[in-house]
């Protein structure tokens, strides 16, 4: 299947580059290398993507090229569409100019429920990212990875793998960690780019939340909480709690983890994870919720404590 | 060397291996990685070390068979010690046996500052963990690698690496680490072990010591500190303290990263990170103590106060 990616890539000389919205490592990454390469074969590369890059990739090369959908009115008779569960993901924007324009679509992806949406579509669940087959096509390609591929293809695999922490790390993905590093990848500035930019605000909402930490007398369940005082008082928002339900989470024998946080005086949000086998994705459905087996969200219109008691008392009850 | 290191191990049946005092999963990786080695070529190994194997790594096979100092009364003519800068490293009951009995010792370190202690030295400061030395020579003793050496080593590489996210990880690293997960290292469930299996005691520890964070005024310097009576308080020891110097760390901005932690009243232990440049080791050496220029630890004699005031003023003159 490659090679008919690489055929058809060949053929064209303006080639569109998305991802989905709300961008991470992977989408910005494989978007960059894949438009990187194809720039260097000498066609006319436009990348977009719904949402503004993120700042913390914003060192990536070409990162500045990447434009917003808004900014698009027509599309080249071939898109790529990285890292897209379907269409959809795309944004409404840019979807729109496609269903009304209808060019050829190459869809690369790596999450198994994938539509199949394209007119060409990649699809390996066994990928640890997209990045990894963005490798493989850009090898395929015949053209040789330079630093600013390398670069971006390293955010892309150690985004979609918690720093090869993760179970879909593969022996592949680290071969090709690796052979990154040999081309110039230096990647301990890269991590420190992505995760030591920290704000002293987070730090000190951290300090002002563990506290809080409650873990059930089976010790099957914990949990955190921050009230709307906390949060004002520390000039804190939603970007500052990023990662904090992990702290429950990281308990040994804690098998569910929450995070509760006042938005104000009749709205809270929760945070579930799970470990192992429990679905919270159906806990968070119960109260108008949802998400994944092992990481959802709900909205409970209560004061903190009333929330905590209801959605604690009903884990609980589950669990036991 | 490694070629004159496999003549040597092979001449002997009686092998000892220890590590340094308080062992990380390096350490102990590194340890019951060579021990298993040697024994399926028929050795008598002997694994020791100072203290007890930290909980989180006993799901290493042969953890079970690493015996503490204190029940050591003799050593044979061979000793190995892994990981250690200096002889003192291994901890004084051992170390007390092995200046009496003066046996053979082939130091296998990564630290720059290593005394060259040993018999028989090899020192890389390249590699990224003691394990990645011990994989050499592994291979350079015609071992093939099965997959319990394979998860003691893959655990040496992650921990010293903080998951390969630190500059040491090389090409070499992550190729090795591609080769473990090609001999069925599941390295998802061996992380999920290591980052999930939190003590309760150790998040309670992290809540006390979280408000003690100091930032200085321009930004560059950043530490926090925890006394002695907390840690009885909360029935900490050292393990609990593990990674608390990255919180500091993570901030935008900082360079220098410290951590202290009274040990008794006239006993300070300082752990030192730094971020770009700064060469920490460089400051630990002034206080009696050493590293690498990225991670480096030192000890003061001083009560809290006075430590922390000699080593902030030491740091804030450097850095300005």
């Amino acid at each position: 299947m490659l090679n008919k990616i690489v055929a058809v890539l060949k053929k064209h000389q303006n080639i569109l580059i998305t991802s989905h919205v709300i961008p991470d490592g992977d989408s910005i990454g494989s978007t960059l290398a894949l438009g990187l390469a194809l720039k260097s074969m000498g066609k006319n590369v436009i990348m977009v993507n719904n949402d503004p890059v993120p700042e913390m990739y914003g060192f990536l090369f070409g990162s500045d090229e990447i434009k917003q959908s808004s900014e698009i009115v027509d599309v080249p008779a071939l898109c790529v569409a990285v890292d897209c569960t379907g269409l959809e993901r795309i944004g409404d924007e840019l979807q729109q100019i496609i269903i009304r324009r209808q060019p050829q679509v190459i869809n690369i992806d790596h999450h198994i429920s994938n539509t199949n949406f394209g007119s060409y579509n990649v699809i390996d669940p066994e990928a640890a990212a997209a990045g990894e087959m963005i490798y493989d096509l850009i090898a395929a390609m015949g053209v040789e990875l330079n630093i600013h591929m390398a670069n971006a293809l390293y955010v892309a695999l150690a985004t979609d793998t918690g720093s090869f922490q993760y179970g879909n790390t593969k022996q592949k993905t680290l071969e090709i960690a690796s052979l990154l590093l040999g081309k110039g990848v230096k990647s301990g500035i890269i991590n420190q780019t992505l995760h030591e930019n920290r704000s002293l605000t987070s730090i000190r909402l951290l300090a002002a939340v563990l506290p809080s930490l409650n873990v059930s007398e089976d010790g099957q369940l914990a949990y955190m909480w921050v009230d709307i005082e906390t949060m004002q008082r520390l000039g804190a928002d939603s970007e500052h709690c990023e990662g904090f339900v992990n702290y429950p989470k990281s308990i040994k024998g804690v098998k569910i983890a929450l995070f509760f946080r006042q938005m104000d005086k009749h709205t809270v949000k929760v945070a579930l994870r799970s470990k192992d086998d429990y679905d919270v994705n159906r806990i968070a459905r119960v109260f108008g919720g949802g998400g994944h087996a092992k990481a959802a969200g709900c909205s409970v219109n209560a004061s903190l404590d009333e929330a905590i008691r209801q959605v604690v008392g009903f884990v609980n009850k589950k669990i036991n």
